[in-house]
This record gives structure tokens, C-alpha cells and sequence, in this order.
């Protein structure tokens, strides 16, 4: 059986007409699908308003209880509702998820030695029983950005590593593709020609990409990622596209 | 089979040590149960902090949609992720579920003749089916006070009403209560005596009670309601009890 895990990150979801347009797209993909979403600028913004500060520490953000309040608010509460409201609307029976309902994404504080970074979970485990019950249902997750501890804790957890730890936990059961949705048509030779695409990367011809220097800098951790989660699963493969594209085969596809 | 609908109202879930002993009780409640929680003032502060201003029309609160999302994010959000992760730490394992999930309630724009309510959903339909397969699957829905109108959009719903319908909608398959639990333990004959219980309610005794004035008025439509709801459906039972004491037979029972 095949699996889709789809991650939109947040410009799209900042956008309401490229949600829309993500979003119809997202409905014609094939067979079971899992999306995981990020918040966009709507968190820092009403973190804003509420006069909630950002704290950084080292140049790293540091999530206090207040901003993973906000986080809560925002993510599982009016991003995530919003999407699963217009994925109704569309004939899409999705269900919104947080980390907490059916522990659905386990984690832990993480350490705070050296840094502490507050209230942000590593993730421990990800309930494939629970997934798999709503997918037979016919029913697509919709999972947001927070992770429970167990012991009753809120955590916020990077979307790109939520989506990843899914797509690894169903890859034992399901033949399971990890796409990543972005504002660009793949990992681009030139960022500044969109028809530049990459159609196919693997850890060898990785390491003459990065070499040449071909693949931009943001590119190289997500990369990176890819290919370790595909060297420590059953992860058939890892796609970079346009999320106005979600549903043609296109962008980069990483493989082992 | 049986099943406890059970709603949780706005005092208690501002009280997190009041909510943390009413959720003791209920996951010691047997069998399959429904947990619908109101918001309690967490809204109205949150709005104010946002600057987001409550409309009264003609002595009626009127939903706006800048209201509306406040009332998305700290429902569907912060106090039902709150909960569900309080649950999982208790050993019940929840999920939180707006209107929208599933099209769990199915709802639409009240109509805005004569008073504009503006983003207020009443019910149309609440989805058995989906609350089954949750439930089959060893599941507690955890349902917050946000409905859906199947076009996207997202409406503010009364708590208690959702209550009401799940329970009603339950009713054709289950063996269903529905179980409203406040700071009092029943329905009192004298609201300074605790201990002044009134057992049981039924349509001819309450006549009865409402000719001789003994029950309050704040109490008079919510067993008007009941009373309602008992002769509309197939619930067994309305029970008006005290959160700190769910799983104990107490409280007023009201039946046909």
C-alpha cells in the first residue's frame, strides 16, 4: 500500500490563496495521504500582539511556556483547523492532529544542557497504530508542529523533522514517498532559473554536487536529512516540488 | 453497549487544579465515553489581550469573525490540547476534535434574521460514524465547541448544545447518558443547601417543582432541554452532577 507524507511549509500557509491552490492540489494526490504543516508568521505575529516576546539565546530560538502557548493557539488550534475546514470543503476527510490527540507524536523535553532551548520536544516516537486506524478509515491526518511528552506537556517540534519521523515510522508497513512542498520547483543548479531542476539525487552523486558547489547552502541540511532517514528506513524516497505542482510527478527526487 | 456523553463547563477548566480532579474522575468512569469541554474565560481574556472587542447586540453576544478565531485558538487549541494531553498523562487515550475533524459536527451560519448572530453554527449533524471508529479503536473524543458548515468555514457553537446532539446522535446505537457536571451537586431544592439533591426529574414531577419554584431559574432550561432531548431521542438518561464526583452514581437524574 502506498503512502504519501506531504509537508507544507509556512510561506504557503501565510498565503491564503497559495494555501488554496496547495490545498487543491494536496486532494488529487493518489491513495493515503498524511499531511504535516508548519505555522508560518501567524505564531510570531500573535505572539506580537500578545506582547509575548521572542527570546534567543545564542542566536538560537528559545521557546518559552508563553510562546509555545501561542504556538498551541495558533498551530493546532487556527492553522490547523483552518486547513482541515478547507480540506472538508473540498471532499478531503481529514482529521487535525496534534502530538497529544491519541499520542499521536511522543517526545521529550529536550536537554537543557547546553542550551535550553524551553519548551521544544525531540521526537521519541510516532503512533503508526493510530495512523493507520484513521487512514483505514479513509480519513488523511493532518498533523501539526506540537508533540506531547506523556507526562501532560505541550512541546514545539520542527515541522521538516515531524514529517520525517512519520514518513520513517509508516515506511515499515506502507511503500511511503516523504514529499516536501516549497515555493520552487526542486533543488535548482541555478537559483535564479526555476527550469534548472535536479530531477534525481542520490548520496553519491550528492557528494559531486556539493563539491562543484552546485546546490545552494539552505539546500544541504534538508539534503542531508533525506538521505540519512532514507539510509535509516524504508523510505522509498524523498521529493522536493512546488506546492502547485503536489500532484504531477516533478522536483527532486532523493534516493538512496 | 454503553456510552457517557459528558460536558464539562467554563468554570471548572478555568480552574487547573478544579479540571485536573474533574479529569481524575472521568477517567475513572467505565465504559465508552465523549468528553465535550466549554472555554471558560480564557477566551474572553485572550480577546481582550487581542484588542478583539465583544459585540452585543440587543443584549446578545455577537461572534465576529476576528472573535471566532480567538474562540478557535483557545478551544479547538489551547483548552482541548490542554486536556487531551492532561488525559494521556492519566492513561485515557484522547483526542481532541473540533466540528470540523472529521466533520465531527456538522453545522451552519445561524440565520442572521432578525439578530445577526454572525459566526454562530447551529447543528445539523454529528458523525456517528467517525466518534465509532474512534471508539471501537479504544479512543475518548474530546470534543470542543467549534462546528463546521462543510464550506470551509469554521462557527462557534454553545458546548452544551454539542453535548446534547452527540448524545442524541449516540442514542440510536448506544446505550447512551449524557451527563452535565458543574461545581453543584445536582439539581438543589434550596441552592444554599448542597445536600438538598433533588434525586430525580421526570416531565410530570418537574411540573410539578417549576408550579412550586422550587428550582432555579438558571436551572429551568437546561432541564427544559433534557427533558427535550429525552423525548426527541432514544438518551437513557440526563444526569446533573458534580465534576469532582463523575464517577459515583450522584447527582439528578432526570428520564422520561
Amino acid at each position: 500500500m502506498k503512502l504519501s507524507v506531504i509537508k507544507i511549509g509556512g510561506h504557503v500557509i501565510d498565503d491564503q490563496d497559495a494555501l488554496l491552490v496547495f490545498l487543491k492540489s494536496f486532494v488529487k494526490v493518489e491513495g493515503r495521504k498524511i499531511l504535516v504543516h508548519g505555522g508560518g508568521k501567524v505564531a510570531t505575529e500573535m505572539a506580537a500582539r500578545l506582547g509575548v516576546a521572542s527570546e534567543m539565546i545564542e542566536g538560537r530560538r528559545v521557546t518559552s511556556p508563553a510562546m509555545r502557548d501561542v504556538a498551541v493557539m495558533v498551530y493546532a488550534g487556527l492553522v490547523n483547523k483552518r486547513i482541515v475546514a478547507a480540506l472538508q470543503s473540498l471532499g478531503c476527510n481529514a482529521v487535525g492532529l496534534s502530538g497529544a490527540d491519541g499520542m499521536a507524536v511522543e517526545a521529550h523535553r529536550r536537554n537543557p544542557a547546553p542550551i535550553d532551548y524551553g519548551e521544544v520536544g525531540d521526537v521519541d516516537r510516532v503512533n503508526v497504530s493510530l495512523l493507520d486506524t484513521l487512514l483505514q478509515a479513509g480519513i488523511t491526518p493532518v498533523m501539526c508542529a506540537i508533540t506531547c511528552d506523556g507526562a501532560g506537556n505541550l512541546l514545539n517540534t520542527n515541522a521538516d523533522t515531524i514529517a520525517m519521523e512519520a514518513a520513517k515510522a509508516c515506511s515499515g508497513g506502507y511503500f511511503t514517498r516523504l514529499i516536501y512542498c516549497f515555493e520552487k520547483n526542486g533543488v535548482l543548479r541555478d537559483v535564479n532559473d526555476d527550469s534548472s531542476v535536479i530531477t534525481n539525487i542520490n548520496s553519491e552523486s550528492y557528494n559531486g554536487l556539493k563539491a562543484c558547489g552546485v546546490v545552494s547552502a539552505g539546500m544541504l541540511p534538508k539534503i542531508e536529512n533525506a538521505l540519512k532517514a532514507l539510509s535509516e528506513s524504508d523510505i522509498s524516497e524523498v521529493v522536493i516540488r512546488n506546492y502547485n505542482n503536489l500532484h504531477v510527478d516533478s522536483g527532486t527526487v532523493i534516493s538512496r
